[in-house]
This record gives C-alpha cells, sequence and structure tokens, in this order.
C-alpha cells in the first residue's frame, strides 16, 4: 500500500532561529472510481482502506443498496484505480451523479433545500435507540483525539470514529471530511457491522453535506469538537439527528434533539 | 442581503451546568449559477460578496478569462440564482465541467497528476516580484485573524485575505474553503487590482484544490496556520509558489520556494 505520509526537508524557523529539518507531510492520492470498466469518479483521498472508502461512497451515494451488489472490487494501487463490477448499479443516481438538482423538501424555506441524490439515500432517525450522558461525550471526543495519531504528527487530516457508550468500535483518518466517513461506512457494510445504535465523532465543521453524509449512514447521533452550520442544523432537526459541537475544556453545545442526551440534575 | 449568522437556542453545558442560551451560528447559502439561461453548477456558500464569489469561480475555472467576458451579471436573492450572460464562455471548459479528468502534468508522477482544467488556467510563478520577513509573515498572520471577526464569534467558517507587505489589501471569509479565494478573486478581476505581486493569507489547510486555486488567481506566495498535504508542495514546486504553514507561537514552516522568504542572519 501507498504511504500515508512521508518525510521531506523543510527550513523551520522557531524562537529566532532558522534550520533545515525533516518534516511528516500526509499524502493526497488520486483514485479514480471505474464501474463495469467507465470512469465514474475520480477522488482524493489518503491512501489507506481505499476499497472500504469506494464501498461506503457509492452505498452513501445511492449507486449500491448493499455490499452484495458488488460482483467483484479490486485495487490497481501504482495506476490509482478502483474497478468495480456490478450489474445493481442505480441508474437514476448515474443520471443525477454529474448535477447536483435542487428541490424543495421536508416544507423546508430556502435554506432547507437539498439535494436529489441526498434525499433519495437520507434516513430519517425516528428509533432513538441510542442514549449517553455529557460525561460520555467528552470522553468519547478524547478517545477519539488520542486514536488519531496522524493528527498529530502532521495536523493535516480528519478524524472520525464510530463509537458505542463504551467506546471506539472503529476510527478512520483522511485528508478528505468525506472520505473518513465513507471509510467507516464501507467498512461496516462489508462486515455487517451495525450503525444505527452507534455514534459518530468527528473531527471536523459540520456542514450540510457532512450531516447529510451522517444520515445516509444512519447515525442517530454526531458529536464533534468544531461548529455546525444553521443548514446542518435545520437538516438535522429535520432527520432527527443528534448534534453536540465544540467539545472541548469542559464545555459542549447540544444544537439538536437533546432527548439523546442524560443532562445531569 | 441574506443574514450570514443565526442566532439560535441550543443546550449548554459548561463547567457542570448545562443551560438553554443563545448561540451564534453560521448560515451556508446554496446558489446556483445559470449560464445563458442554463444551469451550470450549484455551490454552498456563506452569503456575501455572492457576485464576485462567481467572477472568481468562473475565472479560476477557465470558463472566462476576464471580467469584461461577462456582459451581464445579476443575483435573484431570495431564489438564489445568479444569472450571468456572456458569449465567451469557453466551451472547452464546458466540456471538462462535469468530469474530472485526470492527465499527466509536467513529468511528474502518479501523486502530480492534475486536472485537465486546472492545467489549463494554473500559471507558473517564475517572477519572484514578492520577498517578505519572517516577521512579516508571523504579522500578516496575526493581522488576517484580527480581521476575521467572524470565525470567532461562530467558529464556522474558513478566512483569506490578500495582502503585500504593508499589511491586508482585501479579506474575505466563507464557510467553503474555495469560497474565499474566489470572492478575493472576483474582487480583483472587478475592481482591476493586481494579485501577482501581493500575498495569499489563509486560516485552512493547504491541499492540492487550494495550491492550484492560489496558481489561477496568480499568486507567488501563499501563508497559512495549517499544515499542507504532499501533493500540494509538489505542485508549488513545479509551480514556483512559496508556501508556508503552521504559523503560530512564533514558529513556522518554510515548505517551497524560500528564496522569497529573507531569512535573518
Amino acid at each position: 500500500m501507498a504511504p500515508i505520509e512521508v518525510s521531506r526537508e523543510i527550513l523551520r524557523f522557531r524562537n529566532g532561529h532558522t534550520e533545515r529539518t525533516e518534516d511528516s507531510i500526509v499524502i493526497e492520492y488520486p483514485v479514480t472510481v471505474k464501474i463495469n470498466g467507465q470512469e465514474f469518479v475520480t477522488m482524493v483521498c489518503t491512501p489507506e482502506h481505499i476499497d472500504e472508502m469506494v464501498i461506503g461512497y457509492l452505498a452513501s451515494e445511492g449507486i449500491i443498496k448493499k455490499y452484495q451488489d458488488i460482483e467483484d472490487l479490486w485495487v490497481q494501487e501504482k495506476s490509482g484505480f478502483v474497478h468495480i463490477k456490478t450489474e445493481k448499479a442505480n441508474v437514476l443516481s448515474r443520471n443525477f451523479q454529474n448535477k447536483r438538482y435542487l428541490t424543495s423538501c421536508c416544507g423546508m424555506s430556502r435554506q432547507g433545500f437539498v439535494f436529489v441524490n441526498d434525499a433519495l439515500t437520507a434516513k430519517k432517525m425516528n428509533k432513538k435507540r441510542v442514549k449517553i450522558s455529557i460525561d460520555d461525550c467528552f470522553r468519547l471526543m478524547n478517545e477519539m483525539q488520542i486514536s488519531a495519531e496522524t493528527f498529530h504528527q502532521t495536523g493535516g487530516v480528519h478524524n472520525a470514529a464510530l463509537c458505542d457508550a463504551d467506546g471506539i468500535v472503529l476510527s478512520r483518518m483522511d485528508i478528505g471530511r468525506h472520505n473518513a466517513l465513507d471509510k467507516i461506512y464501507g467498512h461496516c457494510l462489508k462486515n455487517n457491522i451495525s450503525i444505527g445504535d452507534k455514534i459518530l465523532v468527528f473531527s471536523g465543521r459540520l456542514s450540510s453535506e457532512i450531516l447529510l453524509k451522517v444520515a445516509k449512514i444512519g447515525c442517530e447521533m454526531v458529536l464533534t469538537k468544531s461548529a455546525p452550520t444553521e443548514l446542518a442544523l435545520k437538516l438535522a432537526e429535520e432527520l432527527q439527528i443528534t448534534t453536540v459541537g465544540f467539545i472541548r475544556n469542559q464545555s459542549l453545545n447540544v444544537y439538536t434533539c437533546p432527548e439523546r442526551i442524560q443532562i445531569p440534575s
């Protein structure tokens, strides 16, 4: 497998002194996905768990419905191609792929418009199977950050972890925010791991696209140390996803669906 | 103009106490660009300087060559449409728009592949008109951060500033990293402000896409407080752009083309 970071000579200025030194730099690796021999999409990613990233991407975009829709998958590492053989590729999604149609959804205002493809695959989370405490939020964010070693080394990647109340089940990192989540989704699809009863912990900002990705993956709750956007919160309310942000220094904000958080009395 | 942030009631947990409070949340605003009546692209952005963002986007994608290629531009704010009238839209770019072709560029390895559209518009910066000191780097990053008020309020946006050695000429923010740079580019095109003799200061990570955007805009130097990726640095070397990263706490890294930085002797 290609390395995920490389050493590189740089010029470092620190406390008044300049020195040539070796620094660790994160790799961006372009991957082109071919479905039945046809070029489908090119994405840049951190080169690990590429197969699971592609599986998660195709499922969250609605191209496939389940892992078994893929008959064969092989990665050509040197040239950066991932080949998919399937007779189940969703043609509707294929048509929508290149053009992002906006449509009104759920009776929301302009700010609540979503993309057609997303509306087809995002799930409404009305089951409320997850319930955790405020302390769990701090602990899970802390565990995610400790497990995110590459981030500490190079500062160039986003981290995501799938957790239950006991701790991290699976963690992935990528230079692409979406890719880290796709890698988690793909792994769970491939290994038949349930997601609906778990929590996503994320290092990055909660934009509408990330929130929709969480909904497509099928998670009831997402924790982040960063801020959400208003559109993400409107979608979270509509899709009944609990969003917790700014988890840092013994402080956090619960933005939507607080009923899944046990508040200390 | 639509607001760029809104107040929202949230549940805040801090130092053992939970309270309902008002928080400021940044807006994501979907904008659909129509060229001569045809839908071209939909982007999500922070709703300010939308016209300049679209101008900068079209120029950096090679759709237009100069501001004068646009005969008319009007923003339909409520519905989120930007209409462009032009007879100079670049058909080649139009064809490449939906599919990102990879091609070998500049004799680099797989990691150095770039997208065709980018290769057509990225400029090689071999003029070396800019020279600043290490202290300038710290000072400009500091000025950019002070001017980035919305970031401090909501934590949800990226900031970019166009500077000369004396300070900030123009600063823009957006929830989208690319959009902040497009807004700067569009403003300069519209107002005939030279860019080649200035410096871009950026709050976000320096990925290959951001580096290419810097090259398309035509800047010789980019400063960031975050990390670069390896692909971005390879492109920076090839395009002769000075990259300075991790500017924080009186420390910084010069990654490429250090000849534009005056090193203290």
